[in-house]
């Protein structure tokens, strides 16, 4: 049985992980036969936001705890994840990629990713094993695989230019579509960077996980 | 276009809605070509729970802020839900269910429901129109229908006897199968009270939202 770690930053689209994201890459790696892992940075998130209006709410929260919701209880600190156990890796969006995982949502092209995280997706991008990013999640792809990665994040256009500032190759893609850089081995889709409904988000992240699958 | 009203208790398995049930609910509604809105009660949860240790965290967290996470901020308070705007009714399980929407938790066969929980889940059956309660959820079905409602929880004897002390005919079920109530045309099925896996979990809430929809 193939497996599977998936990194998560929190839980929630607007300060954490994506959830429908979430939820729906661990359902496709299980219908695929395959078995997950998740991890998560055991670090403060970069703010707390109540979900109903939008304010920030203290006290702040920790992205492993928050992300533990996701996962049922059964989640590992990322200072854990060996890449030798694991034949893939994916990580689901939500502004907790570009806040928790990277500093991208402040940064933009000038941002830099957590060293705990940037060190696990680079073990994985040298080991050759394949990975996913979704959503947000890709605009952290050149700093961890070096310059000319091929990347989607949608069609927005200011997000894409940041990414080909850092380095990346940006290519524009529809929601149920994925983009895949055979070279780094690495695949993305928009996920709610552009779906408007959870059917549509489902479509691109049953495409990138399946081919994920198929890679590893 | 049908319409289903979802009422989530909050957003994390041990204190509030179960994430994965609420999303594959969500999912399975948009997937049958109907549209979904989400509603929690606007009240403080019973206790909030470190998902990682499983310790009691402070402060504690309002159940309509927390389900927001899982609408993507796309959610009313439950005293917003006019019955007559929608087809059917789902409430996915979770600790949330048992602790928030009602005190099952607590108070076992001398449970009652949460006021707004109730009045909002009655006037889907006193309008004959079909709802769906998952995982632990079904053990209010006998506070909202009264005696003789058929509900599963699975297969676990202490809280179907529980559920059949408050006047319920609890019905045994396996976790990929429904229980169909068509006299008060409420459907259940155990989700995570059985599910060993997401796949398993799938099963039978797919089965619960396409038999809700066929009955609307």
């Amino acid at each position: 049985m193939k497996k599977v770690a998936v990194i998560l930053s929190g839980c929630g689209v607007f300060d954490g992980a994506e959830i429908t994201e979430s939820v729906l890459t661990l359902l496709h790696i299980a219908k695929a036969g395959a078995s997950y892992q998740c991890f998560a940075p055991d670090i403060e998130q970069m703010h707390t936001l109540n979900h109903l209006t939008g304010e920030e709410m203290s006290p702040n929260r920790n992205v492993l705890v928050e992300s533990a919701r996701i996962a049922r209880g059964d989640i590992k600190a990322l200072g854990e994840l060996n890449c030798n156990e694991f034949d893939a890796l994916i990580l689901p969006g939500g502004f907790g990629a570009a806040k928790n995982l990277s500093d991208f949502a402040v940064n933009g092209a000038q941002a830099s990713v957590q060293a705990e995280v940037l060190a696990s997706c680079q073990a994985f991008a040298e080991a050759k094993k394949p990975a996913g990013y979704m959503c947000i999640a890709p605009a952290m792809l050149p700093l961890v695989y070096g310059k000319g990665v091929k990347a989607t994040i949608g069609n927005d256009a200011e997000t894409a230019a940041a990414i080909n500032m850092i380095g990346g190759d940006h290519q524009d893609c529809p929601v149920d579509e994925i983009v895949i850089d055979q070279n780094h081995r690495v695949v993305s889709t928009p996920a709610y960077m552009l779906a408007s409904s959870i059917v549509e988000a489902d479509a691109g992240i049953s495409k990138l996980v399946n081919q994920v699958l198929a890679m590893s």
